[in-house]
């Protein structure tokens, strides 16, 4: 089973997505995007993992997830992969500027033969002013588009707004 | 049977109103506001014609939004206008400082008597900080002005995330 | 009965949250946290005031949130705030950097024990690209926290799209 969870900014949503982890049952899995680059971030990356308590297996992977999924793909756990978004700025900030598309390839590719559940948390970024510079729209456009597809895939799709969630897509195939 | 069909940059919500318009089985034609003004424009144009394939009628009209809507007013045509948030960009951009008030007045005015249907397409830009620079809230208050209007007279309101539609004003009147 | 009411800039949350208001049948009271700084904000100020019409008690009150509800609390009274998000940002633009967290917590503290029904109408700011700046990021972040602690304790959460209600979280305890 696979779960989009979407929302801005400081919405709720990685808690969201964790509380759903742990319903599950499974052994929680969490694949950390974010890169400890200042300390703004480290800071950030502290609050989360202190709010996850104990019993989580972490993976820090900024760039090649479809390979830390399979790497950390069993039937009995629950992967979480937080965010998408930090992860699409990453491959985008990459020297090598093909590596967005062959990530996204490999990402759509493997999804659907994972044993595990995945829960892909996302951020919204296209509902305010575009923004100015090629960079920041290609990034907008490549965002969206990444929600748009795996949207498709998923089994349940949330937006999560103050910490709640409002079903953008209900439930499908095997109850979690 | 009036249509409103909301979303951020790159939700899907461009698909998605495609798709309803070809749901009706009626004619489709399509309204297109924006114009061709630099490569990537024309990049994105070429893309959602393509997305659209053969079969709609086409009228480009960057301003005149009332006067092409009368123009193509068929009972048993259904017209997309993409996007809304393009016509107002070029009407506050045009030289006649005048000129959105009175399209605004014109469109509100001669949606009521059409006889097709009318589904039009617009962006969220509200939901991010509010930008610098009194033009840009200018166009954020009268984008969200436009959509509060065309909500009260619309039979159905959608918003799209990530190409799934949150239903906000469910059908109202004719089943379509 | 505690009501938080979100929505983008222009969404039209302030005329739902007025109607909210007015539909409990209470004496109405209006706390305005905001401060006519300059023209523009002192039209939107009487625009707004306009909307609401007479029978209003109003109350300005730009930081000491907490107070203001107390001074107006009344079990016959239902109060509307408008809004969260210029008083936070009045707090954190003050010059004591400890206000925020401060009135914050006053804010937290005071509302399960008031008499009167409150009305608590926010912006969301977290649906855009991430703006340059430690302060805009740490509005963005303030502001969603804020949201997800009222939404907590909040019997009815709604987001404002196009002027129409979408339930976040159902109404619960005494309906109003």
């Amino acid at each position: 089973m696979i779960e989009l969870i979407l929302g801005g900014a400081r919405s709720g949503k990685s808690r969201h997505a964790e509380q759903r982890v742990l319903q599950t049952g499974k052994h929680p899995v969490y694949i950390a995007t974010a890169t400890a680059g200042d300390e703004e971030m480290r800071q950030r990356i502290a609050r989360h993992r202190q709010q996850r308590g104990a019993g989580w297996r972490t993976i820090e992977q900024p760039l090649l997830l479809a390979e830390a999924l399979q790497q950390a793909d069993q039937a009995d756990a629950c992967i979480l992969v937080d965010c998408l978004t930090l992860w699409l700025s990453n491959c985008m900030l990459a020297e090598d500027p093909a590596l967005w598309s062959q990530q996204q390839a490999a990402l759509l590719a493997c999804l659907p033969a994972l044993k595990a559940d995945v829960i892909l948390v996302g951020n919204e970024v296209g509902q305010g002013i575009v923004p100015l510079g090629e960079i920041n729209r290609r990034f907008v456009d490549e965002n969206g588009r990444l929600h748009q597809q795996l949207a498709q895939i998923a089994g349940r799709v949330t937006l999560v707004v103050a910490g709640l969630p409002l079903t953008v897509k209900p439930q499908q195939g095997n109850p979690a």
